[in-house]
């Protein structure tokens, strides 16, 4: 088959010669991470492993897809929650490509990233795989992770497709989500990965997306992915999603893993024979499969290694730029690494770092930097003392001995460091948390320490948002670490010691408290179904659209020096707007600024948020330097999707542009006037006088009827603009003419409804 | 046909003998006000009216549904917003026979009303003319006021059945609602009403519900009303509702109104000689028409009369009653009518009531009491001023000059009483608010007032709420009198100057800004729909499920004595509780207590309210005075509707009763045990572990199926309660099968599904 001399078949003409039996079998896994092979046919496996933000390699024989069992060293980098707040898609691409080089030394051809499912809630206890509340910012960093590793040959499975938002039920649940929220909220960063990064597979999620289980979704796996999207890839089930194989294969999931002995196969040859499940359905899938396969084999490099230490410095150098500077009271921070003071470090997670989240993701590190000994190397003049302060997941240590040791040597401290954080039992894949509080042992301390040193510096290591309102208010410092990686505890050192600028944006919200954020009331859901009920409403445009307070607001991050914005400029093409804006670093430190650029659209057919991420840009500047960033806000971005249209449509109105340091921040504002979609509703007999009257065709045409009306009413007619003129626009039409006081009869009405069906409509397809 | 010789045909036989064409006209009105008459076959026309408080009859000849034309003079009760704040089922029921003796005097038979929408939002045009944001208060002071009514002879038409909750696009707009919000939020009040006093006719809304015209919908019409609620009367369409007669007929909707000028009758002839519609089903609504016509006519009292002068006392009772005094600091009131003090009266709403809403409801009042008049009266000795402050709906009045006037008043007085609310054109039927603030002029002018004279007192006139929090923590005191019909102004001023009691409680929540209010980002709808995204969270539980503060909570209300609670006792029996409590008079006035009962249940299914409203009852005592009160919590309204169930549940645990003086003043709270529905969802193949377990044949099946698994997996078996045990009772069962490491064949699980097919379960049906 592999004979030189022949010109190479296309997949679909190998997959042209298979028997059903094995075309069946290709289309599901052999073993846990591995595809099946069909040497005869010239059909290579691939190998799959668990990511992102590692390399959860796992022989087969003890493999699982829960984080249970033992896996290869490998870099352990900032998962994605870290990752997220450096805003840096340079960065996001430099690490996919270290971890294909990972792959490819591991024989991996396929590694299981990004994860751009949104952060609906604090609560989903796998936050801290995805990327943000924004779907924008989701999607530009997952293209860039998977364009970093796939120019390496190494293909993503970008994951879980789709509304994979909570743990909770995550087998069998159905995320009840309306159209707009769909459309607008969470596809648009599968979207924006799979036009602009092209990944070789697509992993569907586990849950059931409005009642129909996502790895069995035609809709969203033909329809929206495939006949919209253009994805030409495999889509593979997440382990175990596949509940029917016939209806799987027929909706368009190509690839069952892992094995499930022989089940699937089974299903699908019964399914074909009996009729039930074209035939050509399988094939497509198996071509796809045929195609993955040969471009794994193509880029296989049997001889590849990388270097791990190069490794771990882009960890540290991910950790460094990914952490929040929350807030810097009194500029405490940086701290001097010269000086002889005494700095109290206390906190178990000094010693013992809190660098990555729980089940598949869990990488075992080439090695683990902790803060502790990263803080001791960086200030060799102080004096360090150490305290654990409290106990992390274990139930049978002296807490009350730990607290009493750690506020002593607070006390006797010029500034004492606080490690606090979430312990892994608290959050993971799996489940979800019931509250955002951090442990109360740590709150007890933190105030038992700031009662006696007013010098606080907390530093946080948690992957999904806890609760701050309690307490931050006594604490002049705080640094949001997040999951730090592997090299987590040195990039700490480097931050509180200034050897780094931070240069962290929250790439989600902190709200003042659980009870503030979008889902709370319709989370996890009941009987099976969580419905959507926030809509749009998630994140920042929750808090903005409520004008609620909240502890930090998206986009927000301190530095130790400050930028200026000035002379906003904004040019627009027939393919979107050029915004332009001047940034100077007015302190004395090189530092990033991340320019944030946001839309508020006007929201004349719908209710639109009152402002979105459109574009970003990360600047790098030196003390007293200005550069002019431009960010590029394409018009597909400016579009909503109209559920009666059924399409994107651009507004045909002033838009405004917030150009800012946050979401909450914003230092430059500009109008827009932007050239929209033509749409008008098409009327019918039983549409209001309102739609009608905006109708090209069907507006005059009722005018002169209205005409005729006011003028048979005489004074009596409701005045313009008046309760009663508005009464009468919102009648429907046919209504009007049961009136005995209107001069419209049925057949008015039939005449009407066909003289606007023969008119033209144009341009309501033209954006999406 | 009226031979009295020969027995009383039946309706339907008299239908029988009709002709196809009467049978149609019978089914629609003739002309505005009347049903069509067919003398020759005995069948009488009944006459309708506009209400609900107050008799709104026009003549055929200047007739109209908008408030548009004039009316004949009849008492103007307060409307529903301010008789719900009386919570007083006796003055209810007092009002519907006032109102009974109106409409025989003026040979009106059935009188359109009451109105039982919940007020999901402040914005809505016509929450005036609605109870509650509470679907039993509604519902039983609906009920109160139809007992009234109908004791006398007069139908009543409760209304706008169902889920009309806005103004805006209201001839169209979708309604969508899940089955939860629908079952226990907006249908209920309707429910009881129909079951607690068997209105003689119901309306159906211009809206539709969940995509389908209430008009002719027959879920609604059918299934719900007459199926399960029993009700046998006519459906008759709010005036102009009528989309396709023949479907309108098809979902039992009994008559059209007004006069379609034929357009109905013969679009119904039409489809039942198609096929389209069978014949029976116009019967019906003809038979229908029929009883209800010749109960009219037998009620009928050609020569009956009503005083005037009583209903004008009564009307002035309800508005005392239903004024709630929501603020009174340092007893600032009542003030003393004996003392020669100086009383600044200040307000165009002093000399010109706001005293009724616009629209349909809109009653020409017998006579009028204005405040001023009656301020005057009550307290000769006192010196009065007057100013009238601002303008109102007058846009060519001189504001600066009446703001100037009013200051001085209020700097030479003692005491201030400003008159304030909304102007007419704020507020009505058609249209609804876009905002709840208080003319600018007005809190302008409250400012400058306030600034020269501490002693202000504050009374409203308004129809929907309005926001206090801008301005009220400047004013000591603040009567709350929403409309207060015909004799508002004297009753004002009997509680001004104690002659009467406040005792009003608020029947919906004041927050503090439309921000807060749970429908804000679903208002008013976008494309023909309105998604009810806040669910069952309306009004009070909304603020409570997110525990936020408010300007004052729902039931609230004081008065110019206190109440204490004592001895709270809850007994239960098959059909219900009694909550009994001791309330003691321990001020010095004689008042009015309304005693709340709430119910927190445990929600261990789903979701449910903190606390929901399920009795009431109303207490005078005089001082010093106990009594001993019960309230009746029937077990029915214990349940919740549960859509896996389809059908009422109760939950079989403890559920907390919380006995006060409002939703958030829980005077005494006892914990009672409730023995619930049994109920367990059938699982199948892909059902979760979980939910497997919970079944009572289905558990101990997958127990042993567990222990094998445990067997054989040893020491790698997640421990009892451990995260990843979580994710095992996470999985569907037959993806249990799927894993290798699981001794259980998909033949086992099909065996299982089986076993559990054939166990019987009970109860599932027993409550609704």
């Amino acid at each position: 088959m592999n004979n030189p001399n022949q010109p190479a078949q296309t997949p679909g003409e190998t997959v042209a010669r298979l028997s059903l039996a094995e075309k069946a079998a290709l289309t599901t896994g052999a073993g846990w991470w591995h595809t099946t092979a069909l040497p005869d046919a010239g059909i290579p496996a691939f190998r799959l492993s668990d990511g992102p933000h590692g390399l959860r390699l796992q022989n087969d024989t003890q493999a699982d897809h829960l984080g249970i069992n033992a896996s290869a060293p490998a870099t352990c980098f900032p998962p994605a929650v870290t990752l997220a707040c450096t805003w840096d898609t340079d960065l996001a691409g430099r690490v996919g490509g270290a971890l294909a080089r990972e792959c490819l030394a591991h024989g991996v051809h396929v590694l299981l990233g990004p994860g751009v499912n949104i952060k609906r809630s604090p609560l989903c206890g796998r936050n801290f795989e995805y990327f943000s509340e924004d779907p924008l910012l989701s999607g530009v960093l997952g293209a860039a992770w998977v364009n970093g590793l796939q120019a390496h040959g190494v293909g993503a499975s970008v994951k879980h497709f789709a509304a994979n938002n909570q743990e909770t039920g995550r087998m069998s649940v159905s995320a009840d989500i309306d159209v707009r929220a769909l459309r607008e909220i969470y596809l648009p960063a599968f979207r924006r990965v799979v036009t602009e990064a092209r990944p070789w597979t697509v992993m569907c999620a586990y849950n059931r997306v409005n009642g129909v289980h996502a790895s069995q979704n035609p809709w969203l796996l033909t329809d929206v992915l495939r006949d919209e999207w253009g994805f030409d890839g495999v889509v593979v089930s997440d382990w175990g999603a596949v509940v029917d194989r016939a209806r799987a294969l027929a909706a368009g999931l190509d690839l069952e893993m892992p094995s499930s002995s022989g089940a699937g196969p089974a299903r699908a040859v019964a399914a074909v024979e009996s009729g039930e499940l074209s035939e050509e359905a399988l094939d497509r899938s198996a071509a796809r499969i045929v195609a993955v396969a040969r471009k794994a084999a193509a880029h296989a490099r049997p001889d590849a290694c990388f270097d791990p230490a190069a490794h771990h410095d882009l960890a540290r150098e991910v950790a460094t730029r990914g952490a929040v500077l929350l807030k810097n009271d009194g500029a405490l921070l940086p701290l001097d690494p010269a000086a002889p003071q005494r700095i109290a470090v206390i906190g178990e997670f000094a010693r013992t770092p809190r660098y990555q989240g729980e089940g598949s993701s869990r990488v075992t590190p080439t090695r683990l930097d902790d803060a502790l000994t990263s803080v001791r190397e960086a200030a060799p003049a102080a004096h360090i003392s150490f305290a654990p302060g409290f106990p992390v997941d274990a139930p049978d240590a002296d807490a009350a001995a730990l607290h009493e040791e750690a506020v002593r040597a607070a006390e006797s401290a010029d500034v004492a460091v606080l490690f606090l954080g979430l312990p892994p039992s608290l959050e993971s894949e799996g489940y979800d948390r019931e509250h955002i509080e951090l442990p109360e042992e740590q709150t007890r301390l933190l105030a038992a320490v700031s009662a006696v040193n007013p010098n606080i510096v907390v530093v946080l290591a948690n992957g999904g948002v806890v609760r701050l309102a309690g307490w931050i208010d006594d604490v002049p410092a705080v640094l949001e670490g997040w999951l730090l990686g592997q090299a987590g505890g040195s990039a700490t050192a480097d931050l509180l010691f200034g050897r780094a600028n931070p240069s962290g944006r929250l790439a989600e919200t902190i709200p003042q408290r659980l009870a503030d954020t979008p889902a709370y009331l319709a989370w996890p859901g009941e009987n099976g179904h969580v419905a959507y009920r926030e809509g749009l409403f998630v994140g920042y445009r929750h808090y903005d659209a409520r004008d609620m307070a909240v502890s930090f607001p998206f986009g927000h991050g301190l530095s130790y020096t400050t930028f200026d914005y000035a002379d906003l400029r904004v040019t627009s093409d027939a393919g979107g707007l050029d915004v332009t804006v001047a940034v100077t670093n007015t302190g004395e430190r090189t530092g990033h600024e991340v320019v944030q650029v946001y839309v508020a659209a006007p929201g004349e057919r719908v209710r639109r948020p009152v402002r979105e991420l459109k574009g970003f840009a990360t600047v790098w500047l030196t003390p007293g330097e200005t550069q002019n960033v431009t960010v590029r806000v394409a018009r597909a971005d400016l579009a909503y999707f109209d559920t009666a249209a059924d399409t994107w449509l651009v507004e045909n109105a002033d838009h405004r542009i917030d150009v800012g340091a946050s979401s909450r921040d914003i230092r430059l504002s500009a109008t827009v006037p932007v050239t929209g979609d033509a749409y008008a509703e098409q009327p019918d007999a039983d549409s209001t006088v309102e739609v009608w009257l905006a109708h090209p065709a069907g507006g005059p045409a009722i005018e002169a009827l209205l005409c005729r009306v006011r003028q048979s009413m005489g004074d009596t007619y409701p005045k313009e603009g008046s309760p009663r003129h508005r009464m009468v626009a919102n009648m429907r039409l046919s209504q009007l003419a049961g009136l005995p006081i209107v001069p419209l009869s049925f057949d008015d009405v039939q005449e009407l409804v066909e003289t606007v069906r023969s008119a033209a409509v144009t341009g309501s397809k033209e954006s999406s």
